[in-house]
């Protein structure tokens, strides 16, 4: 397959969208040939090809962070909560993650994966290649297996690759409030253990917060995922400095997410340990926070910067990745290049993936054409989806 | 055509959404006919009709105010405003609003009609059976009778009803800045006349702000269109508070449009005029505002609230009518039956219809059917349409 007179935002090589304009991409199979302008194209190649009209291409958009696998959902809590209802209220009505863990639990796995194909379609629709997805409203073994067993299925029935993240050390459940270590080691690691026996894990995750795990908790789980040969990533720095990017970083962590609180230590410990920090901004806005995260230090030291939907039923019911591009530049004050590149290059990288996220030769020919002049119009639109179409595996 | 089994939000009766449980909708030629619980059907309806399995039937969206008839796109603006460059550095490169009028007086008429049909097709596909649109990109005769024509060329091609609304008073041009009051005699007062004339304008808009015109300069334009047996609207304390919420109350206004700066004075005013509160989160949300309007003393004085896009390509790139019901809630305070109704009967009140934004005998047929299990979805969820399918006038 020959795509030419396409204007192709590469995301390699410099800090803005490697841009090639009039170029042409040749696909083989489910991998890209070459790619260049297209006044460079080997001549081997067919020159017929499909004219793209000056369309833009990008790599496919990865969402790096999301919990699109859960029962039910809390729009009547939104709406309890809108009405004037304290957090107390709520959770007197059985609100919060909680009702969440309820209804995950009571779930049969089919109406668990036909809930997350409405968001699992929604972002393939928005040109999205790679869906992260978590565990973790099960909090006992049998509901996480369950969890990522669906988030498996999802790529059997949908055209789109699915990355697991054990996330069992997500909060404590109702039964055993106050003894976060017996759960972490009664029932997080060994439904752990079994769930990476059965392959269902590719990276193990954790939230470490004043609400949910100290870092001197969740460190037992790392310790297991380095047994295992999983690679780690965190939940850190979201409502509090808790020590959980510092953590992450000496575990070699892929990324440490939200880190809203992480100061310059923090961003120069993620540098050095090479893992990216994940934006999320629809939490943000969801929570009405106002701590930004430190997106100079990021810059000065360097760290890859990603952004993902972290689609959950709770505190970011969003599942635009197009539009967590805008709230990453307008909440954030991201420039739409460093947006763009969080939803694919840094995205990839947040998940260990070095097969994506670039137009380039021997990657994955997985790629989004979009009816845009211009690529910072991605990011510049709000609620709106100029895609023209997704390209898969080199499958349409 | 019967519809039965559905959850019906009518938006009649209350505060709340007018819900009948287990109720049926019949529907002759392009209005509704019937609305109740299925066991009042009377009898004389063809019981079969079509089971629509509890999903919600709402009346169809309203967008009452947006801009989506304009040339260009401002999105390197928003590159390079988000690269660090100063208001005056991107006036310099020509950006700004002179940009969208000279992009809006370039175009033809057929390049401005193909732009804002992407911004239509997205509403549409939301449900939205109305969508109210202004002049104000042309600021000279010429050019505001082109984009009222291309307003209602929209009609002519989309199953949609166009409002119009002239807004030659949204900005002096750049041939008569510091002359406003020569500007709105020479040019806008003209132009009103030749468009009412040629029966474009349902509507008088203008822009009362510190950056646009004073209520003093509005006066003459409100006048005319009273002339003109036409109603006013009013873009008014948006950025600071300049007497346009009274101004546009002493004129029985259908609305006063983003508000944020009313005070309590000023909701008395538009309760006491029957005047609508538009609420537009989206330029909120992009210029960073701080002030939020007045909800408070608009629910105090029982005045209307509705909520609308303000799609435009500088302050509110937003064309999501659902995204704008989340951003009411989350950034404004309103409850999820507020927002739902600010984007139907009080969104039809705003423009002065009321033969919709109601299931409600009588009405027309325009509603909307929707995949959620209770109406609060439809504001909790963020950049996700839930929409199976939309009936304009009867047909699909
Ligand atoms: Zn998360
Ligand atoms: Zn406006």
């Amino acid at each position: 397959m020959l795509l030419r007179n396409a204007r192709i935002a590469t995301m390699c090589d410099g800090p803005d969208y490697g841009l090639i304009e009039k170029g042409a991409v040749v696909i083989e199979g489910d991998r890209i040939a070459w790619v260049g302008p297209e006044a460079d194209l080997p001549t081997t190649h067919d020159l017929q090809g499909e004219n793209l009209k000056r369309r833009l291409i990008t790599p496919a958009l990865i969402d790096c962070h999301t919990h699109i696998v859960h029962g039910g959902d809390r729009a009547g809590e939104f709406e309890m909560r809108l009405g004037g209802a304290s957090y107390e209220e709520v959770a007197r009505t059985g609100g919060g993650i909680v009702s969440t863990v309820r209804a995950t639990r009571t779930a049969s796995e089919d109406d668990l994966l036909r809930s997350a194909l409405r968001f699992a379609d929604a972002l393939i629709a928005e040109g999205v290649s790679v869906i992260e997805v978590k565990s973790g409203y099960g909090l006992d073994v049998e509901t996480e297996l369950k969890m990522l067993r669906v988030a498996r299925r999802i790529e059997q029935v949908r055209p789109v690759r699915i990355c697991t993240s054990f996330l069992g050390a997500h909060a404590v459940p109702q039964d055993m409030q106050g003894n976060p270590d017996m759960y972490i080691q009664q029932v997080c690691i060994p439904a752990l253990r079994q769930a990476a026996a059965e392959g269902l894990v590719d990276a193990v995750d954790g939230f470490c917060e004043g609400i949910a795990f100290t870092p001197e908790q969740i460190e037992p789980v790392f310790q297991e995922a380095q047994r295992l040969g999983l690679p780690v990533k965190l939940h850190a720095e979201q409502l509090s400095q808790s020590g959980g990017t510092q953590l992450a970083a000496r575990y070699g962590a892929l990324s440490a997410d939200h880190v809203e609180y992480a100061d310059e230590a923090d961003a120069e410990a993620l540098a050095r340990s090479g893992g990216t920090a994940v934006l999320l901004p629809g939490a943000f806005y969801t929570l009405h926070e106002t701590q930004k995260p430190p997106v100079d230090a990021f810059r000065k030291h360097g760290v890859p910067m990603a952004l993902a939907t972290d689609c959950n039923p709770g505190s970011s019911p969003l599942s635009s990745l197009l539009l967590t591009m805008n709230m990453g530049c307008t909440l954030f004050g991201l420039t739409p290049a460093e947006a763009l590149a969080g939803v694919t290059q840094n995205a990839a990288r947040a998940l260990g993936l070095s097969d994506c996220g670039q137009v380039a030769a021997g990657h994955r020919a997985d790629l989004a054409i979009w009816n845009v002049g211009q690529p910072a119009e991605l990011a510049y639109r709000i609620g709106f989806n100029p895609l023209h179409r997704r390209i898969f595996g080199g499958k349409e």
